[in-house]
């Protein structure tokens, strides 16, 4: 198959890494930096660096850029691709994008499904990007409006490249899930390091700092775009977890040991059943 | 030396195994359970089962038990142990126990030191411990009232088995920073995986999900006895973070792209500041 990455930043550039590692596909890279898209050659990430005429070959194109460029660019360039194309995105979120994107791409005999690749690290850019990352992940497939063989075609992609799960769901669940275990983690690492006592942690702390506090090493820029694109589902995550919060500080406020161990205890089953 | 540790959970057997492998103390163990005991000696973790008798020996005990048990162990048994015996303990919370600690030990002639090696599992028992937990982890003392050659003593055996970092520290300012560092990261797991949409985060989560939920596998009787001996601190905390939550809640709520940016981007700089 002929790939075209669009956006070669960590998640672009390591499924470009991992198609080139790990599968027989033609791989061409578009992105906004030559130096970036020429770095990608070098390392042989991508067999060949992509213009808009690119998309004339494609059988596949991975959107990786930017929530609100995915739908510009797409829209704006729908005369390239090839008929049937099938075009999917890594995006966080999906019910902003996914209806613009199947309306445009229904418009031009496109098929659009969304994709979310579940992997990353506290770390953005082509720097970061690595074959492995994808190794033993989730990759959700959100169909909308594709027809049954572009889902499939994704799902097999997936597999080549290490992926271990696939989810097929609805933008709205997506979206519902993807606030609680993605987005409330960055929020409550970000709401956690604003402690004044943060920058004084030095020799006073041990792996559950390290661990909460990971992802406060955020894209500002990417998050601020996600968590707007998904406000209710987030606003709801946030006031469940300080309820969640408060409970237990009314609790130990109160010094009321029997009630503090059962919401404890009821926490750890949820987690051990989790574990199982 | 000869070193007794009294309680052979986590902590206190992964002590009893760095000691071993890394040095050449003897090793006197105490424990509730005979089996845990015996498979202590079994496993070459300690050089002897200790008794009440054998703290008649020890040139240093690390009193490795719940908050409560400590006091009233060295409280019940104080006759057995050698004069200007050192006794340290490996508590989470200092403020509740040193200043009863200090008292029982200046009347019995004992050299009372607090000490809270920074270092866990999201597990507990004999099972879980290993030699290894300590590498490169920071050690904190609260000398109380000790003298000089017994912070200097439990500093240089902390080194002996691999704490790379000694931090000496008050009890009210260590309960403080424990509050934020170790304890706040397990209300918040807790709290976090209280959300009704755990139980269905399997294929939509990776590793921010992973992290911050890890230490709600809790102990929860010692948590809850640890919670509630640093109330203050601790609920301190839980309203700064509540706060901060509520900021980036309404900046989401109300839209407010360049405000959100902004708020993520300072948590981004004290985190990256810490990284340093």
């Amino acid at each position: 198959m002929n790939i075209v990455i669009v956006g070669l930043g960590i998640i672009g550039g390591s499924l470009a890494k991992a198609f080139a590692k790990y599968t027989n596909h033609h791989i061409i890279g578009i992105n906004r930096s030559e130096i970036t898209v020429q770095q990608a050659l070098n390392d042989g990430a991508i067999h060949e660096i992509g213009k808009l005429d690119s998309l004339g070959k494609a059988d596949v194109v991975y959107m990786c850029t930017y929530p609100e460029h995915i739908v510009s660019f797409v829209e704006n360039n729908a005369g390239y691709f090839r008929k049937n194309c099938i075009i999917t995105d890594v995006c966080g979120i999906k019910k902003n994008i996914c209806g613009r994107l199947t309306d445009i791409c229904e418009k031009n005999g496109l098929q659009y499904v969304g994709s979310h690749p579940m992997a990353g690290k506290e770390q953005s850019s082509y720097a970061a990007s690595e074959a492995e990352l994808f190794q033993n992940a989730s990759y959700i497939i959100v169909p909308c409006k594709a027809k049954e063989y572009s889902v499939q075609a994704l799902a097999s992609l997936a597999k080549e490249i290490g992926f271990s799960t696939i989810r097929i769901t609805t933008p709205a669940e997506h979206d519902r899930m993807i606030a609680f275990t993605s987005q409330l983690p960055h929020v409550l690492a970000c709401a956690y390091v604003m402690s004044p006592c943060c920058k004084n942690h030095n020799g006073f702390s041990a792996g559950s700092y390290r661990d909460v506090s990971r992802v406060a090493n955020i894209n500002e820029t990417l998050w601020t775009d996600l968590f707007l694109s998904n406000q209710e589902p987030l606003s709801e995550e946030i006031s469940i977890l300080i309820q969640n919060l408060t409970a237990i500080k009314n609790a130990v406020d109160g010094n009321k040991a029997e009630e503090l161990k059962e919401l404890l205890k009821q926490s750890r089953l949820v987690k051990q059943g989790l574990c199982e």
